[in-house]
């Protein structure tokens, strides 16, 4: 139970997802190169940081069988999802062994080694700047050193505990 | 003009910006109540931090006309929009005064005084526990002390420079 800090209780862990649930976000998948291989975790909680410089963070749970990986990270990727990658989200964001994860999609090496997905909607290549735990949590700061947009126009989104997807066709 | 750091130059503000419009987010708005009133702007950087205990994160431009009242704040509301709230969205997210921007919604306050919008999807109440500078923003951490979802179960999101909405109905 969290005790309450300056007079106002923490809301419950369980109350907070279901809140959160209905905050919908896009899904990536985010990677790493470490010395025994790629490494990779489904994330929802990405967002920009800044534009000057092009920033960007993604949240990781530090029990993450990925941890280790990402905290000895000099660079990471971060694959935004396209409509058809529901099976690869669940794959990475499962118990999964890390081999087989990456043998679910096609994967290119970055120009910092970070694994890319080949046909993600948009992938961002950044160098870790800054980190910070939190919580269960780190919050990994990346400044973005490379993008590209895929083929794929059809964005996939988690919301209310199911995938959707969204056009990003420009009008 | 960024300088390159360990070799990698950082992508350019427009690119990153054109790649960024590929991933997608919920729409919300940030609130607080200042001395002289309250405060509040549409922010798509918003996400989830950690359940246990439960803490989200919101980034907030350092040039923003908010930005002085949310420097002071102790507290601050999350408001994730529904559906319908498109006009709202461009009102916060605009130079429009303070006064004008809640003029057009419905907001009561939170036990810590935070404006929450009556008919938002889901609205958090948080505890600013930790900040942190990038580039141009500042992200603003908050543990979760309050949360309410609304009726409304369409949600809005904002992706390839539109406005679109995704259910959030329970199957």
């Amino acid at each position: 139970m969290e005790m309450p800090v300056h007079g106002f209780q923490t809301v419950d862990s369980l109350d907070f997802r279901r809140g959160m649930s209905r905050l919908g976000a896009a899904v990536n998948i985010v990677t790493t190169k470490a010395a025994d291989g790629p490494y990779g975790f489904t994330a929802s909680a990405v967002c920009s940081v800044s534009d000057t410089p092009a920033m960007l963070l993604a949240c990781l749970n530090r029990t993450s069988s990925c941890f280790p990986a990402f905290e000895k990270a000099q660079y990471f990727g971060v694959n935004t999802l396209s409509s058809g990658h529901e099976a690869l989200s669940n794959l990475f964001g499962g118990k999964t062994a890390m081999a087989e994860r990456f043998a679910g999609g096609q994967w290119r090496e970055g120009c910092s080694g970070s694994p890319l997905l080949a046909d993600a909607l948009v992938h961002f290549e950044c160098e870790l700047v800054q980190s910070l735990d939190l919580g269960t949590h780190r919050v990994l700061f990346g400044r973005v050193i490379g993008l590209a947009t895929g083929d794929c126009e059809d964005a996939l989104f988690y919301v209310a505990r199911r995938y959707a997807t969204l056009s990003t066709r420009e009008a």
